[in-house]
């Protein structure tokens, strides 16, 4: 089997599993049984690609990390101002808010445990340098005040990151028409604009 | 039974349930058995105050959250300038950090599940009370723009505090020195700022 192939086989169970966490089943509830059936395959197949629902559940994370990076590096691949910045974050916050938050919290739990100062995982690594290679652009426009170092820069998007998908994901579910998109792109701009 | 009785007693519950989960037992796998042995009281009396586990988690939550917002009130009371603010609040993030997450995630537990829409806790209201008293007093004595709103105000702050909630855990369990506290404040400080 070429690894394009084993890749694919692997990335219909991580689908799987994003299909029940989308349907309200918790990951440390999930079976094998009902990642076999809801990708159409067999246990046993499963069990040719994993050797335990563990190890699906942290291949999971890395795969929706992945994808993140990947949008994440398309999104701001052409963004040269910070008002761009503003703009695209808090689309991108709302997107996931409203269609992906099951991969979100795949991403948080495999941080949140295990290890993660001896292992912290590639994935975030090459976050940190998408999002440098984005602010070392924009400062060098004069779009981000240059007496700011870049690991504040990234202190203040990660808060209203997760600030932001923390307030948008209660006000989406009380169905609460709020001011927060506006004030989430106000902070941003705030924080990193060149002080006058 | 006082009332005073019945609420010490009850106390003495919570304050078992914080001991276990300081020493890693987690919420799910708590036994009743454990509190009164914890307590140092019958497992009979437990329930003579509580109808299930389930019961004072829900009540602990209350119990930590009613508790920080006194620290908070009593923190805050004589605070009127934006950097007695930003020294204040990044010292709160930092003794939780280091002495008492597990109360803090209780409490975010709790918001996190059931029914949260229909009953956001009292406790939720009482803090957004201390906070709006604090921000009018601040943006009075013109130290906070004048230009921002209340809930803008609240959102940066509770962005700051998740933000760097977050990051500080993450620095303390690696041992990690970081720029980290003096980066919330710079974030504190030109997100609530009077503009020139």
């Amino acid at each position: 089997m070429t690894m394009d192939n084993h890749a694919a086989r692997k990335a219909a169970v991580y689908e799987a599993a994003l299909q029940l966490i989308a349907r309200g089943v918790s990951p440390a509830a999930m079976t094998i049984q009902q990642l076999a059936d809801t990708a159409g395959i067999g246990k046993g197949t499963v069990y040719g690609y994993f050797s335990s629902k563990e190890e699906i559940l942290q291949g999971l994370a890395e795969y929706c990390f992945a994808r993140e990076n990947e949008r994440i590096r398309v999104l701001f691949a052409d963004c040269c101002t910070l008002a761009g910045l503003e703009e695209r974050a808090v689309a991108y916050l709302q997107d996931i808010a409203s269609n992906r938050m099951g991969d979100y919290k795949m991403i948080a739990q495999a941080l949140g445990t295990t290890g993660r100062c001896e292992s912290v995982p590639a994935c975030a690594d090459e976050l940190r340098d998408i999002m440098r290679t984005l602010l070392i652009r924009l400062q060098a426009a004069g779009e981000i005040d240059p007496a700011v170092s870049l690991e504040y820069c990234c202190t203040a998007i990660f808060s209203a990151v997760v600030g932001g998908l923390i307030g948008l994901c209660f006000t989406a579910e009380c169905g609460i028409q709020s001011a927060l998109p506006e004030n989430l792109k106000m902070m941003l701009h705030r924080t990193l604009q060149v002080q006058q």
